[in-house]
């Protein structure tokens, strides 16, 4: 199989090192509009060539497009009008409005709207893992707008990276992701700086800032260059959530004010509850 | 050196087994009020014997109280009560109202406040760890109060964990730890609780947690025991980072409002920062 993959940072570059090692591509094509990232991935062989995005979409069969969820909106499109007989998906991490926007399509049913549950804080090729996916999850949506010839494929793309697919509606997915992944990203931001503004007056603070610390910043580090439009384009529903994630604080903070120790030993037993969910 | 540990937790069963396995110690003797906790940490050869306080007291050179918080702050006037040459120390989060409440006690001088920067989200013995000191930073606080050779002792102790050590005084360090880690575990207990609450409608969300997820909200798992103590004992300090905390979400809640991506953009550009010191 002859994959094209646009965009080729930590999620394309990973993919295309796994889909060669897991034998469901032959040949990888990375086109990016950054020629350093296509020169890393040429020298990290997470691609086998570069191509501009027209000579790739031509001599492929299928199609992923790996950039940020904003370029996605403007891109699939473009790529859906290049295409004949391939297979298109995505791998944004917001799908209600790139769903909106090619919904009308004559290639709709060529395209298959996915998200891969795996990442990690840092980005560009040279983060690129071939292992990311394995043993993860992976969201497909509103499957019944494609073909069932191209969900087969990109089912099968999938499972050779060994990945489990959830099944869900764009509007859905949109939603669980602001709880399980957006949220934290906004948690982590908001303690990063809220420690950083200390650390102006006291150096001495990071000499002590040990593995809890570190766990709940770690994504603190990821790029805004793929966050600003993940948080634009699913500005509703992390409203939705930050709002309840702050009125969480607010209630911990009057217990603490009122010194109200009981109530606040129950609710951390309750947040405990996660270890049934995360053991 | 044959050293008592009161309170075989993960804290001190740690510990018990790394001073063994340094040489610090020829001799563990474990005090716990939970027998279960006694017996299992023979069985795991966290120590090599049990006994009441007192005996072990007796029969010791080195006493480390590895208790909550608040159990340090009862127990260590008793403990001072007890001592002859007898050199004490104890291993909780928060120093200020425990060097408070022993500050004229005539035995002051043979007792060393530490903190030893690390742990897990698990607690009791079954989670000790032997390595889990090494390459951690301790805090010594109001080292000026104790004696040389106490403190040359207790020094030797976490040298031998491999541990590095820094000096602060007690109150200093309430408010450096409020930051750097009591903060991130009041974060973590409230994105648990936040996201189970909406898991109680929909089970699905939990499919995707991936990683991203997993780590801010470990430490979510920790014990109230433990915890509670700590927030007691540190309010004010962790009610003024809260208030910060809470302030800094609430501005990223104000720029998703009125749209402005822009500066939202620039504040997780300041956010990255904290690669510079958690590389």
């Amino acid at each position: 199989m002859i994959v094209s993959i646009i965009g080729i940072g930590l999620i394309g570059g990973s993919m295309g090192i796994a889909l060669k090692e897991s034998g469901f591509a032959n040949h990888i094509i990375g086109v990016d509009r950054d020629p350093d990232n296509l020169d890393k991935a040429l020298r990290r062989r997470l691609i086998d060539e570069a191509a501009p995005l027209e000579v790739a979409i031509s001599r492929s069969e299928v199609v992923v497009l790996a950039v940020p969820v904003n370029a996605i909106e403007d891109l699939l499109p473009r790529v859906l009008d290049l295409i004949g007989s391939q297979v298109v998906l995505d791998v944004g991490s917001t799908k209600r409005n790139i769903l909106q926007r090619i919904r009308l399509h004559p290639q709709r049913r060529q395209y298959v709207a996915t998200h891969p549950m795996a990442g990690t804080e840092f980005s560009g090729p040279e983060a690129a893992l071939p292992g990311l996916f394995s043993g993860k999850c992976c969201v497909f949506c509103d499957v019944e707008a494609s073909s069932p010839d191209a969900v087969a494929v990109v089912k099968w793309l999938y499972e050779a990276l060994g990945m489990q697919i959830v099944y869900l509606g764009g509007g859905e997915h949109d939603v669980h992701t602001a709880y399980v992944s957006h949220i934290s990203h906004i948690s982590s931001f908001a303690l990063a700086l809220t420690v950083l503004k200390k650390e102006e007056d006291e150096k001495r603070i990071f000499e002590l800032a040990s593995g809890g610390f570190g766990s709940t910043v770690r994504l603190a580090k990821s790029s805004p260059q793929m966050w600003i439009p993940i948080f634009e384009q699913n500005r509703d529903n992390v409203l939705d959530v930050l709002d309840e994630h702050i009125n969480t604080l607010a209630q911990f903070r009057s217990l603490l004010i009122k010194k109200d120790f009981k109530t606040f030993h129950q609710l951390i037993e309750q947040s405990n509850q996660i270890k049934k969910i995360l053991p």
